[in-house]
């Protein structure tokens, strides 16, 4: 994974002599140890990573997961205790003046206990050169995601048939979840939401005991993980039939979708990508009704940095991915939403998640 | 959850005038905030919660997940953007002199936007009385994990007649967690283990293409979560029947086991529960073949501060809950592993996963 490092020194803003990426208790892993080392399995509680500007990557991880860390390739310092830990770090860390860490995946605790086995040494924080080179994904990670958006796609439209009145919103996501592992997924890459009728208005609501009713909305925001990469899609669905408001929702934001989708090429600012959506939602009577960001970069995690957002000056290019998911939320009522994974092109856009992207009618 | 602010107040070394509980981005999100604020559902990424030496905890909370930050209960204070998040903080953090921070599960990256928004402020690690606070079960947090225990439980004797020659290990994995859903799971606790054969000899291994086979050992390491609530079990079954090897090497686990049950009680050092099991395997021909520690606390995490190890000065008192999971490995060949959930009691214990902890042979 020598092009990963070196992508993460490139964009450095001042140079340091080495990076470190520690892990600690889960959830409090550095998504970016996975990224630099390149592995795809494991968890690596209180391993680390060390990252040198030639490229190298050494991994210093107990003994547990040695087996999983070979897989890596790269020079292991192997630990069986706390103390060969520090040992390993002690020796990893001598003659380096400038440590760069990723302080928005690194706890303040394990900050702290650097310090303390470097007491003379410079930290930098060099989570944004970090976020910016995962941003731009490489040819393993695009099929990683790939697998992913073709995995959680393609179980939608298996369960499509199990979802009707009487089926409760935990059943039908259980149900989604399993037909995800059944094809191949390593686990779902988020708690999925199914919100049906007033609940499909509350864009961060999970699933609960309510059942599907006719005439429902059922927004069902779902991904699947592969290895270690995300996908994130959302669809919704309609029960028995569409009402005309209900159909009006829909279009308004299938045509936002379409609307950003045109913006999603090489050069665009992300600001103006969710601008695209956002003018047209608010020249409708669903003003002010799309109530979050438009999308954001996914990957290593759901949200995987970058975002497109009324504030984002990111500049797209090619190699990287990001959800493009418009919605409108009407307290009481309920909401429609629609999310694709789209990989930018040299050329324009690809969009990774193959799901029908019509109003669906079930039940 | 006035109980529960005092009590981590109760546990402090040094004083401080306001606590703060801070989220990230998924996945680095500080799991005390729930424990504070009695949240089971919700993500609340960028959102904290403040608690102060009275019992009062304030919620400053995204206009997103407004609705589920009601349920606590609490004082609430909205944000629909940056600029207000940062002065819904401003104003809690005005006159505090000296701020305790969780540094276990704070980024560092958030501790230095804290240092920005109170550069007059002294910050105090309080993670330990956190720690300590959390390890100790209130009633309705016991209740939440005999919950997740009983549908772990209950989902894996309804499982055992789809293990057969032929599955494979996620496929073993993907039918247990759905099971679990549909018994009313809110998701998994953790990545299930399904290690088939020479699979089960490692102890971090998680589920892959390997088909099952007569004579496999198969180690499934599982948990259900409920609410936000986590349960932790591992039963080993044999496929077929058990050869004489076998049935020694899950003897010598399971009376392993037993011995350090007999030790969970009030009053117990947390390292005499793991020596009670590690003599009793190292005193058969299984002698260092149990690689890793006896167990952990359980609780909003799977591992939830607290382990039951070698090193371990944790005295056991009511409330707290452990896994009990000795386990022994020959790498090329296969292990065993059995683990429960404990809580401990004024009297002892009880055992709160009930799933059958005889060898049992499926297939």
């Amino acid at each position: 994974m020598k092009i990963r490092v070196k992508a993460i020194y490139r964009h450095l803003r001042q140079p340091v002599d080495a990076i470190v990426l520690s892990n600690s208790t889960e959830p409090h892993i550095d998504m970016s140890f996975f990224y630099a080392t390149g592995l795809t399995d494991g968890l690596f509680e209180g391993c680390t990573a060390w990252l040198f500007p030639d490229g190298r990557c050494d991994i210093v991880t107990s003994a547990l997961e040695e087996e999983a860390a070979k897989r890596s390739g790269l020079p292991l310092h192997v630990f069986r205790n706390r103390d060969e830990r520090l040992a390993a770090m002690r020796a990893l860390v001598r003659g380096v003046r400038r440590i760069g860490i990723n302080a928005s995946e690194l706890t303040h605790k394990a900050y702290e206990e650097f310090r303390k086995l470097a007491p003379r040494a410079r930290f930098v924080d060099v989570s944004d050169a970090i976020m910016r080179a995962r941003l731009v994904k490489d040819g393993a990670e695009v099929e990683l995601i790939r697998t992913a958006c073709g995995i959680a796609s393609r179980s939608f439209e298996q369960i499509l048939p199990f979802i009707a009145p009487g089926r409760t919103e935990s059943a039908v996501a259980a149900e989604l979840v399993y037909t995800m592992q059944k094809n191949g997924a390593t686990g779902a890459a988020f708690r999925t939401i199914v919100g049906a009728g007033p609940n499909s208005a509350e864009p961060h609501y999970t699933a609960g005991p309510r059942e599907v009713q006719r005439g429902d909305l059922i927004v069902i925001d779902f991904g699947a993980l592969f290895k270690m990469y995300h996908s994130d899609v959302t669809r919704t669905v309609v029960v028995g039939g569409a009402s005309p408001e209900q159909r009006e929702m829909y279009d308004t934001v299938r045509r936002a979708q379409d609307a950003a989708m045109a913006k999603l090429r090489p050069g665009t600012k992300g600001k103006s990508v969710d601008a695209a959506a956002r003018r047209l939602i608010d020249a409708t009577k669903y003003k002010g009704r799309f109530i979050h960001g438009l999308g954001h970069s996914i990957g290593l995690a759901t949200h995987d940095g970058g975002g497109l957002n009324s504030v984002s000056d990111i500049v797209l290019r090619p190699g990287m991915v990001f959800t493009n998911e418009p919605g409108v939320y009407v307290p009481g009522v309920g909401g429609v939403r629609i999310e694709d994974d789209v990989l930018i092109t040299k050329d324009g856009s690809e969009v990774l998640s193959t799901a029908p992207r019509d109003l669906l009618v079930v039940g």
